[in-house]
């Protein structure tokens, strides 16, 4: 009987190219389905539901494959676990409805992204955050955050070599929290376009730092013109915290 | 005019062999000297307050150095922070009486260690933590940490391969915190023997899940016998969190 099993991933993204399995590159998508058929003995193939790039983390990235293997479900996580890198470890395993697709099911999804916020980096954020040196003006980067909440035509954040035709996304809650060195901004959304998150994010710092107006976020809804906002915040500093079916 | 120059010094110990200066490997030290070196345009000796392992972490290491250049003190973090890789990073620096060493003036230090304990190992503590999946009797592992307290001849403490002939050492404090899934170990002492902190840590655990009995503790002391306590615990874990001048 064929079995889909969705799984729950954590990664630290730093050392792969990605989710997305390449042929001359090590990503997460090679490294697990290589583990999960070592356990299974069949072929795998692991739809998650998007894509990181290339030193993203993931806290709760899901992802499906379907095998025939007998193995108890309850029983995968430690076989897993047991043959994965420690910077791959998979949270929990659940036998799901067949039709289930951790791509196509996916209703909203939640980035968190940290900035650290002082004048010397801390070697134990380098691989976890973006260092920005100088002075946030915390009130503002919320305001500006705010107005991304609802549903708009995000054309303008998104990086060019992407070929989604349709830019109209929902942003469910913003979020922004201070807490010593480290800002976390938080992001729920329906889905999310080519960097988006690290758009906003540029953006957001920027604003922050007097360098650009926080009109720029309504300009940037109006005339779908991407030099209106800020660079994009290096990957480092970007987890995909949550996905909900 | 020499100046004696006092760094204060964190790093993510994983990618090194260590702080000692050697040959074919990269330490703290070898990458320390060449970028101190590259700035002040002089050969640089630093002397640190102690050796840290291969994958040990520094949250305050303090090491010297004399130089002739005549760069401002007050310019010194910035510029060798601007050479140093992001897992290296100075955090303060200033002149100090020629008679100070790193080494010899140090009156306390502070280890750190952290034990990351839940069913699944997070992949954003695995080069930051050792990873004990089962279940450890906190109250029973703060009394053995209490023991520890005061001076005591710590022979049975050490790993063979040092030099050292007076193994007496006095713990000023212990402290012993969990929050979620991270137990924090912090011991305050004089001085501390080769692997000292590693095979305390290692002992502590094994008492914490009954392996071992806390009398093995006393029983050390008296009979300065190594094989009455625990393994020593992984690098990974510790952190030299600060010294005391």
């Amino acid at each position: 009987m064929l079995k889909n099993i969705r799984l729950v991933i954590s990664y630290d993204g730093t050392d792969y190219c990605g989710w997305q399995k390449q042929n001359n590159a090590i990503t997460i998508q090679n490294v697990m389905e290589n583990c999960i058929s070592k356990i299974i003995k069949e072929d795998v193939n692991l739809v998650a539901s998007g894509r990181t790039d290339s030193k993203v983390h993931a806290l709760g990235q899901v992802a499906n494959f379907k095998m025939n293997c007998n193995i108890p479900v309850g029983n995968l996580v430690r076989a897993i676990n047991s043959v994965l890198p420690d910077d791959i470890r998979v949270l929990n395993a659940e036998e799901v409805n067949v039709q289930f697709s951790a791509r196509f099911s996916s209703k909203k999804k939640t980035y968190l992204y940290k900035i650290y916020n002082d004048e010397i980096f801390s070697p134990f954020y380098s691989r976890y955050s973006t260092f920005i040196p100088y002075k946030l003006d915390i009130g503002i980067m919320k305001q500006a955050l705010e107005l991304l909440v609802g549903e708009h035509d995000f054309r303008a954040f998104m990086s060019s070599g992407s070929g989604v035709k349709n830019t109209i996304r929902t942003i469910y809650s913003v979020n922004l929290l201070k807490k010593d060195s480290i800002i976390e901004i938080e992001i729920t959304g329906n889905g999310f376009l080519y960097n988006m998150v690290r758009i906003i994010v540029g953006t957001i710092i920027e604003i922050g730092n007097e360098k650009r107006n926080i009109n720029c976020i309504k300009d940037a809804f109006i005339y779908k013109d991407r030099s209106l906002l800020g660079k994009t915040a290096k990957p480092e500093g970007l987890f995909l915290r949550k996905v909900i079916y």
